[in-house]
């Protein structure tokens, strides 16, 4: 329980009242019985929003998508493949998000404009049309009010693990359910392509107000986080809200519209730091602390030199108390600052003051970051702006994985 | 032989005719007999120059040198220890650099003013000042017009071999000898503190002229190798020519300047190249070739984006074609370009036109990224800029070398 007014529950994006969902093998994946299409269904049409890749090369079913949600229809379902990414795939990969979509309307009997698609795996692969087609239907008739944990067991690639969550507030009197769940495992990864997120509500949400929301709970979670610094061709954030609770329509003159906001964030972040524990290899959730930046531009860039640096990484990886290197990979970062004012702090010990060890003992900072978590902060003493990275470490299996991935 | 105009002589920093080194061992490294001092010396006072880390946090040695360069006078000698990096070290290692100069300047009977100081090794430990003290007079009776070798030996910290080459040109019908030597492991490595590299040259220049050729020299071979991203708090390149071959003094006006400014260019991108070869457990050197770029900060964006990218690097050490990667490195770079005009090749075969897979055969691809060395062209049809990076892949091996290095 979060707080009295916010609390956990069980289950993932069919847990709001009003979606079913459902994850089956359509034989897009090779291997037998891997699940590999999820479909998302909300019995009645939902508003919408989403957050994609700033990648200059954009996969077929992320311009598909944004194309829709530029006109503020309602939205009704989402398909999502694994297995091939529909990245690179030109014309024709526009038109095979189109045809996935229409299929997806027929099976359900609704409009196809209502339908989003989301793609993830292989890049410049051909979605497998014959496997898309045969496997709708059945993911129609698997749908269930239960189904938010097969969907979630279908969106993954590398992932070790499925990712969802599920919280509820009161809203006007009434309970509401956002439920979300994720795939990644990398914050990005171009060749498996990547993050994908969706919440689902059955708030009711204003269509003006619904994309504000998604946006603000993205850059304080799933913007936060990185495994190795690379952004993919596939990144999206999809969110539904199919007012299904009946409250009075949440939006910025709402009373309890920051604390749905603030809910929703929750589910992204737990979402967020879930995909950093099960990145690629990882041992190890670490969170960055930066205090005392110029600016909120300087303070992020310094949080990701240190979360990219593969020598801080490793260092993490070998539970090496290498603070030498959080100190570089501040100062190349671009943040302006006097070295010589820096303090660093493993939790709660102080290792480096004015820039330079303090006499701290060894032993306590190695017991430290043995650990599976621990956090670090830097006070950069240069400003009064702050920001908070999370991410792992970088571990000989990282390496493994990544080096066959395709052969 | 490079060309009728230059050629390639064996040596390195004492092969020009008027300089001595030398390397020892001081007792800085705890290895017994492991050199970690070096010490060059022009007989004669040379011109020089330097191009430091852009790094906020720069190791005492770095600030020292940039002051005394700065004030253009003459130099004698380079002293250079590697064990230790004498960085955040704060005004201790200020006195400590400042120290080792006034030493050596005391064993070789010169002005501590000519003297420049350079460290290399761990960040955060103080100049075990004894083991200086100790050393100088060692390394000043070893110096000889073949001990290039030694030095170049005495400044390695991970490097698994030592680095340094010599080229002869003709300046006004004189052999004009330039040389150099060179450490790193990495483009960068905050911890081990990294990247050094002397030029010297029996060439007379210009005052004026020395910097301005160190600096083009630099761009077109330093900083354009990548082993991991990381840049260091001690990353030097120096340069003195001390005239002693009698050429009229080189500089713009100079008609043989540009075949001069060439050579010491060559002579920095083979000591680039070998400092890539011998990165922490790389197995390849990929030389990357952005062209058709709108324009040059945005070339070398996107060659350093793949460069750095380490999905790409790990995909190379599996020898995995995967140019996915390659392509998703290239549009997260910040460089603007429509993907559907995009052309890749590895070596020669075409495998990306148009921004989509071209029908390469799978095996001509594969055998040539088992190849130690090989190039990748990326055409992004969108500009005019070019620019190549030059790096190396990722493997198991980097990893466990940096989870490990402290502990």
């Amino acid at each position: 329980m979060k707080s009295k007014l916010q609390w956990l529950v069980k289950g993932g994006v069919s847990s709001p009242c009003g979606f079913r969902a459902s994850g089956i093998h359509a034989g897009i994946k090779k291997k037998n019985n891997a699940r590999d299409m999820a479909l998302l269904l909300s019995d009645t049409p939902a508003v919408a929003a989403g957050v994609f890749t700033l990648n200059e090369v954009k996969a077929a079913p992320v311009l598909y998508c944004k194309r829709r949600l530029t006109r503020k229809r309602n939205m009704r379902a989402v398909v999502v493949n694994s297995g091939c990414a529909n990245a690179c795939t030109g014309e024709r990969g526009m038109r095979d998000a189109e045809r996935t979509a229409e299929l997806a309307a027929q099976a359900l009997n609704v409009d196809a404009a209502s339908i989003l698609v989301c793609s993830t795996g292989t890049i410049g692969k051909k979605l497998p049309m014959p496997a898309i087609e045969r496997g709708l239907p059945m993911a129609v008739s698997a749908l269930s009010n239960k189904g938010g944990h097969d969907a979630a067991l279908a969106i993954m690639t590398t992932d070790t693990r499925p990712k969802e969550v599920a919280v509820r507030i009161m809203v006007n009197g009434r309970p509401v359910t956002i439920g979300g769940m994720a795939k990644g495992a990398g914050m990005i990864h171009p060749n498996m392509a990547t993050l994908l997120a969706f919440i689902t509500t059955d708030a009711a949400v204003q269509q003006a107000a619904i994309a504000t929301c998604l946006k603000a709970a993205a850059d304080h979670s799933f913007n936060c986080i990185s495994v190795d610094g690379d952004q993919s061709t596939n990144d999206t954030l999809l969110m539904l809200a199919n007012g299904v609770a009946g409250n009075r329509p949440l939006g910025p003159g709402h009373k309890e519209w920051k604390s749905f906001c603030k809910a929703v964030e929750e589910v992204c972040l737990k979402l967020a730091l879930m995909i950093v524990r099960d990145g690629e290899g990882a041992t190890k959730l670490v969170t960055l602390r930066i205090k005392g930046a110029p600016d909120a531009r300087q303070a992020r860039a310094a949080a990701f030199a240190v979360a990219n640096s593969l020598l801080v990484k490793t260092s993490w990886f070998g539970a090496d108390p290498n603070w030498g290197r959080v100190l570089a990979a501040l100062g190349r970062s671009g943040c302006k600052f006097k070295p010589d004012r820096v303090e660093i702090r493993y939790n709660d010990l102080l290792t480096v003051s004015k820039g330079q060890p303090t006499d701290y003992a060894e032993k306590d900072l190695h017991d430290l970051i043995i650990r599976p978590e621990f956090t670090i902060s830097a006070n950069l003493n240069a400003g009064k702006a702050d920001f908070t990275a999370y991410t792992c470490d970088c571990s000989e299996e990282y390496v493994r994985i990544n080096a066959s991935y395709m052969t």
